[in-house]
């Protein structure tokens, strides 16, 4: 079902902390039964000993409805802010601007993850939730996905069964699940061949085909993907005089310093006088060792990893565009925006 | 004396790699005897483990002239590429637009670094090369500074003196001598008062008092400091009709996302024609704890150091707005700008 | 209250793991109603944003009744095994040989934090809890004291009242917490003199007075201190013939690689046929910079935090003496043994 | 060719630090001409972005004879000691006990890295090394290998050829790399069939074959291996009455915390009066991420590297045992002993 929805963001003073709840009860009229999605960036390392993600998880998903989803994204590296996003309803399902959907694959075997299978579930699953909606796939601009990864133990129970893991390595399959998820993604939104073949491809490929309005991050705490879609309403907005309308646009980044690409989004909201609500965009490590033919080096530096420097570079160069600091910037872009860049989403408001 | 000078600047594939001189001669046609200075990023944590920065340093100080500088900063964290720029005499001492000067203050003993007596030779130093080359300070845009630290032994040296060092933590001591570099750079260039009660109360508040043009660096590898000054050429500038001329121009980051800064510097370069050749800016976790009123994790990060995250996060917005990733971002602002921001200069060509 | 007690110590797949709660009732038959102490190793950096430490006492808080205490400590660097160490009341309060006594202090204004009120306190709290069970300072052979740390606004609470924070670092408050605890803990053991001038010298000195029985670890988490007090019991011990009896020593390593003072310990138990049931081991980079007049580089690796390294090399030794994994090595041994060395306490069974 | 040698091992004050040589002259009286080899532990990170190593062997390399080796192995964690042993010939060619052998094999070509053809080429060096100086493979207790690694310009070429490498990754082909030079030591000093079959199922099986007596690293700076052999003499030694003679013994590590494997080389030293001069061991985390059944947390360290974690602790344990942090403890033991353990060598000296 689509729901008309807003999205209020606060600043959090830690992983654990769901103060933001009471401000959007008392600044802005919602309870936490309204929440469709709360959407977080935490301070963790945001790789697999990332325990700060794991925290906001068991906070927040005791304090929201059973059916609404949390996706937390460890890692505020640079200037970034940890904070959360909520998706709430808004209030008599009057029009906003723009519509969330919340849907849940079914629950993967371990040697399904990071495979066609996981591709073909978050394809059909997204497409279900679309068809009930009568939503088109040109109005989806963001596809948040969570989906689960490999533990040692899933890893080991996979070859008890004499089946052959698509890695033994646990951060690893942190970047399969995503890129499975993203190719789903991908075809759900008719920007890639849904053929057998062409998935088969995506897969072999290993980040060639994308999505730029896919957003996928893994965790341990899950065996299904849990999916959000933010879109444009189908309908023509008549909003409450008092209330204001909200937009959705969407694009990417072509490498992790494409500024042109945020303010080829930006500048028409600001030259309508608008508010930019929430950013969501991917980064990553450009995977050829180069940005714009020169060196990098997030790839060879053993003491902090690829995705840290990647997000802090461009949480640093998004912040400098909107003149904010809380926005969701995830790190692990496979198959979410082209190789080296990241999807990219933005929310915003106008009178 | 003031040299007119070519600013050109080649990656490097390591920080032992010097055949960027190869390039220079080749494809510039300049050696290494004309190279004042070599001003150079690499790929270390630009801590104090930082090896890469003594390597470059003995590579390189075996390669220009004993009276020329090498100054390596390290860190090359997110999208930064590791890079050197080289400050040559231009050939013939024809006008350019902009000049340079290089210098050296006495040595230091231990319990010198980073007291009111650095504060004072620095500026000393400096007052001297402007008035032999007749230059007013208004025309200076950078002073890059490279300046000791205390090593265990040095610390061991003051304590066997019966004296109290500054601080018995090395790492702080880079602080240290980089602020008080930065004060005598600020009384030099006549930003803030040279009165012992103004420098008395700059070296106490630590921070509060700043040069928006002083860029300074510790290493373990110098007892003096070394000292690049960039200025704009006191005579109208006729160069020669195939070299094009260069401009200088210098502001601050009022804090790690100020994009505005950088704009206001480049916009009017662009809308002559020109160039950024290069761009050189500090960065720092804001003290405060906050950008723009948001919290900001790099100071509680025990996993990597605030100054790395700083340098990400600020080379990924400069990178952004310039397109280039081989760009001089120096970790560790102390009275290099405003607290939370950073010195910022631009030297460009136009036609 | 003195209880008689068992100790009992399990593996955890992960810090929000409780279920070796399951296996202290069908294995041994306790509950966790029995439970005085959950004393624990988590697996994340042990420094300042370790949230692995907060995920454990949040889930463990829930678990145990409201006046047991959960001390974790984190940080399993190198060999060593997250596990948590249960204190349980034995049945029936028969004698086992060991007591356990659980106390805490009133709770800290933050400006206390560190100060001679917070060495105060936690004497006069050891002293009442020793007193009210008649048991004198000699049987005690491990005090275990988790003490607050001043955060961002507790800093600022003090600032506000016009008062001088004990430093302005947070990291650096954990180790003025341990510290002050530490001394109370001497003071209270009759290990160091308690008079006013003698806690002066020893705050002045930062280090040099110290407890062989103290393991002091800060977190956010609480305002007073959560004290442990394990002791030899003071009557003769008569264990009901199937039951073993437990004993318990202490002593401190002198200095990281002291493997004499663990021996010393725990040949005789060898001797006798006991088992090592849990070490208690307290380790910290030497502020020297030297183990037995040779340079370490934990202090200068701005990579890695020094008590990581110490918990990874005390770790090795600890474990490879006893061939056990699963051992209590706490970083931050601020007066808990001599400087680079750190206290020391066995608890091991006979037949 | 093989020298009856000497061993001396001295701190330093940093990757650059060449003045042991000096104390090698003053206080023993040789001279860098006398060096047949400098292994040495230097302090940076010991993984890919090492600069220390590459400082060291710059430094290192411009002081001893071109057809002598430099050995360094980056990584002092916890209690470890920065130094350089001097593998120097006697004077005269008198005996001591021990003989030395150092020969290089051809230059790989980059597709060759990690192949069997590293593994043939090793074995063939060795095998010649012993036949010209008539010692039989029994009697070498250490086969010290420096081999190279694939940088991002050697893949390249590998592609450009049309070939497959056998990693993308840069660190993990200095894995691939250890474990053939590994594998080609356990042919030749007969710990593992040479058949053909054998070293196929070996390089599949990843690690289940290896030598008790390699210890192997790999560095950018070179396209051969340098190879350090260590063996008692072939003959019957009479020592002159003024100089000790040396012996030499070699075991395995079982795992990261085998104190037994150390205590059985160590006990009959101490029983013979002797002291030991220099232990080589190699340390790894346990790839089935297990110490004795209990989890270790080295693996799932997305902010520390495994191979630190595993230095640390092994590092700790030799040092607790020998009383010594001057020890070489080398990260990275692929085929270098069983899996989780490493190789083992004791160098020392009787009256």
């Amino acid at each position: 079902m689509a729901f008309p929805i807003r999205l209020f963001k606060y600043s959090t003073n830690g992983p654990e902390d769901t103060t933001p709840l009471d401000r959007l009860r008392t600044e802005e009229g919602f309870e936490a039964d309204d929440v469709l999605a709360v959407v977080g960036k935490s301070e963790g390392n945001g790789c697999v000993n990332d325990f700060s993600r794991t925290l906001s998880s068991v906070v927040w998903h005791s304090r929201i409805p059973p059916t609404s989803i949390a996706v937390f994204s460890g890692g505020t590296e640079g200037a970034l802010n940890p904070h959360v996003t909520f998706v709430v309803k808004e209030q008599g399902g009057e029009s906003t601007g723009v519509v969330a959907l919340v849907g849940r694959t079914r629950k993967f075997e371990p040697e399904e993850v990071g495979s066609s299978v996981q591709v073909r579930e978050v394809e059909k699953t997204i497409k279900g939730m679309m068809a009930e909606a009568n939503l088109p796939p040109s109005l989806v601009h963001l596809a948040l996905c969570k989906c689960p990864l490999l533990t040692t133990s899933k890893i080991s129970s996979i070859l008890a069964k004499g089946l052959e893991p698509i890695t033994t390595d646990t951060y690893s399959s942190m970047g399969s699940s995503r890129y499975a998820a993203a190719l789903g993604i991908a075809v759900a939104l008719e920007e890639m061949s849904g053929s057998d073949e062409a998935i088969a491809e995506g897969l072999r490929s290993g980040g060639e085909s994308w999505s730029a309005r896919a957003s996928c991050s893994s965790g341990a705490e899950l065996d299904d993907c849990h999916i959000l879609l933010l879109a444009g309403e189908p309908h023509e907005v008549k909003p409450l005089p008092e209330r204001k309308r909200l937009g959705i646009s969407s694009g990417y980044m072509k490498d992790a310093i494409d500024a042109q690409a945020l303010l080829a989004i930006l500048d028409p909201i600001a030259a309508q006088g608008g508010r930019v609500v929430q950013v969501f965009v991917k980064a990553e490590a450009s995977p050829s060792g180069l940005v714009r033919n020169k060196r990098h080096t997030m790839s060879t530096d053993s003491d902090v990893h690829s995705t840290r420097h990647a997000r802090a570079a461009v949480g640093g160069l998004v912040a400098g565009l909107t003149g904010d600091t809380a926005v969701y910037v995830s790190g692990g872009a496979e198959g979410q925006g082209p190789p080296g860049g990241g999807s990219l989403t933005v929310v915003y408001e106008v009178a």
